[in-house]
């Protein structure tokens, strides 16, 4: 028998019915703020995407070749095709407020909770500069999880200018950043003398590496630590900006309603290398130990490494694969129904073709109707329609229909009764 | 600048958001006609795909390896994945009525009709011999067509045993019938002539040639072409049983109110060659020449192939980067609406955190908003929400918010008025 291909899963209809949920209530969300959807396809040149990926990346992207032995590669994520429509298409009115849906594949060791092929959800915004845009991409992933029921939230927010600052401060070797940047990243897995020891492979010493970690280590209250940050990479003034535009955004995040969850943590990285201004990442508050639901921050350099002028771009990105999991612990998904809810049952095969016309009937006004396709049984069918969580049975019964007729049945009290079928979509 | 893959192409928001409406609504019909979301891989193991697909299809596969030298392939159509759900799942209820709507990729020579990334919906019905299910699956893709647009429809139906009966009929060589069926299946690219040059490379005798281009010429009217073949295939059972399947289908066609539009056509082939009964195509009454819009038939041995138990389907695709096209062509995206309605103006930098107070109160009542993120003038901000057709602007006036209030501007009429900012979400 096969299987799916490793690392990837079927998704049968009762979770499948969820993932819709989430999707359609976060694509709202998008429509609400005024986001566009723009469609890229699943593959692009591996010439392009090797600009965007980091190596980490590049072991993680899916290659292969067409028959005429182009070099492609399977979409990781979505901001690289996004910053290649944006640079080839310069008549594309600014801001650009996009958002994509859809599923991206990485090479991962597969597990529980990280696969092959995932679903990420994004919101983008292009050519705004100002602070207002990072802060309406949060309140954007904040408003999206809040439809779909969560609660409390604790956003962590940072600046990869920032954590160069400190690099700077500390003394650390600063075109070893990256590598710098990979090893803060891993704090929390691996510990700070894990952290001491990645440091050491880069030549720091182990002054400037208790330095850096003392630096990143302060987060919370975001005027506090705003206040720690702004002292501590005094001089610097890429540090000073990063300073100046994290207040905005705390400021701004007022104005935006999402003020009451926002922290400052200057210890946060976040993995991809391409941010150049503001990251962060949203937590359900209680469920912290799940992950970020949500992530992103600015590149503003993309656009241009992809040909194009240099255009501001931040955004969010928010993966279902980790939602789901998360809501169905949290109870969200037992109150909602799904799938249809009318079941037409036709006791005998020679009320079949009127048992048709009335599944019909109903469906063209709307209502989602199951249909007996099996000649079974009535006591068959009614079993059927209960087992699935059928709300009404309309019954065709021979006797009925003489008077223009069918039964109705209520599958939770059982009680039936005689409606006309001219009355039937009204009734139901 | 970096391009999109050969073959495939970027979709901008205005594209876009014809698209979705059309995958929006055609799932909402699947969904009325009870039929539940299945969710499978974009890649599947090269095996698999190997069995489903003819030698035609093997060389459309997009095929890689993953990093531990798996074979894989992009998924070229959706029944194959389909067929490997059934087969592993045995608990699945039967019937299985499963839609899927995704991107499929398949390696064809690219033109403006045929590319490599395109999205095919599909329902299938699992677990029903009757014809019941063919006759189901054909009202679900005309009505999914109606409800987009389409007005008149021609139904074209044929089975593949009655082919193979001709076949037999005619004397042509029966272990050669995948050949045969592939030159009679491109009579109308081709022609007679080319059709009979074909029939001679499988060893067709000319008389035999002759005699199956006159048996599958009959078209029209279902019960007359259908007495035809009845007679044209006297004594072969496979042939009769045919005919009193299509039989059921255009009885059964009356109850599902497509009755008008259907036709039998006895040279209708379908190219891929997995159907073992009834196959279909719908065309668009007046739009024939664009080619079929969707089209299917029943496979009942698909599951058997992938080592499941053997279990009757039947299913319908449609394309949508065929009907995008055609919508445009007949105006049907003129009247409709979209993206968001609602500009949200603020004529200074001071008024802008309270614009996007009002921005996140209408956002968060359901109404869609833009709002300015680029400190533009009013002049600018106007130009802006008009040239991108919003029927209101809500002006944030620094006199207005004094008194509480805001103007609201219909940019139809140029009219303006005051409005009170905890009355806006009604007034709007």
């Amino acid at each position: 028998m096969f299987q799916p291909a490793r690392g990837t899963r079927d998704f049968l209809p009762e979770e499948m019915r969820k993932r819709n949920w989430v999707l359609d209530n976060i694509r709202d969300v998008f429509e609400v703020y005024g986001y566009e959807p723009l469609g890229t396809p699943a593959f692009e040149s591996w010439d392009m995407l090797k600009i965007k990926s980091g190596e980490d990346a590049i072991n993680q992207i899916y290659y292969f070749k067409d028959k005429s032995n182009r070099e492609l590669g399977l979409r990781f994520e979505w901001t690289a095709s996004l910053a290649r429509v944006v640079a080839s298409h310069r008549e594309l009115p600014k801001p650009f407020k996009r958002y994509a849906i859809g599923p991206v594949w990485r090479y991962e060791r597969p597990s529980e909770m990280s696969r092959r092929e995932f679903w990420q959800m994004d919101v983008d915004i292009v050519g705004v500069a100002d602070p207002i845009a990072d802060t309406e991409v949060i309140a954007v992933a904040v408003d999206c999880l809040k439809r779909i029921g969560f609660e409390g939230f604790v956003i962590r927010l940072n600046d990869r200018r920032l954590l160069e600052a400190f690099i700077e401060v500390a003394g650390l070797p600063k075109e070893r950043y990256l590598d710098i940047f990979r090893a803060i990243d891993k704090r929390d897995k691996i510990g700070d003398e894990g952290v001491m020891e990645e440091l050491d492979k880069v030549g720091a010493s182990v002054d400037a590496s208790n330095r850096i970690l003392e630096l990143t280590s302060t987060k919370g209250d975001p005027q506090e630590t705003l206040e720690k940050a702004r002292v501590d990479v005094e001089g610097l003034p890429n540090g000073a900006k990063a300073c100046k535009m994290l207040a905005s955004i705390v400021r701004l995040s007022e104005n935006f309603g999402i003020e009451p969850y926002l922290t400052v943590d200057l210890g946060l990285v976040r993995g991809l290398d391409y941010y150049t201004g503001p990251v962060f990442e949203v937590y359900a508050k209680g469920y912290e130990e799940a992950g970020s639901i949500a992530g992103g921050g600015r590149y503003d350099d993309l656009v241009y490494l992809f040909g194009g002028e240099p255009t501001p771009m931040t955004g969010v990105s928010m993966g279902i694969d980790r939602l789901v999991p998360l809501l169905e612990k949290m109870g969200v998904f037992k109150d909602l129904e799904f799938g249809p809810k009318i079941y037409v049952a036709t006791p005998t095969d020679g009320v079949k073709p009127k048992g048709v016309e009335i599944a019909q009937m109903l469906r063209r006004a709307g209502i989602p109707v199951e249909l007996d396709l099996l000649s079974r049984g009535l006591r068959k069918q009614l079993d059927n329609a209960n087992r699935r969580g059928f709300k009404k049975v309309v019954i065709v019964g021979e006797k009925e229909l003489l008077d223009g007729c069918v039964s109705v049945r209520d599958m939770a009290t059982a009680e039936q009764k005689k409606v006309k079928i001219s009355e039937l979509v009204d009734e139901i």
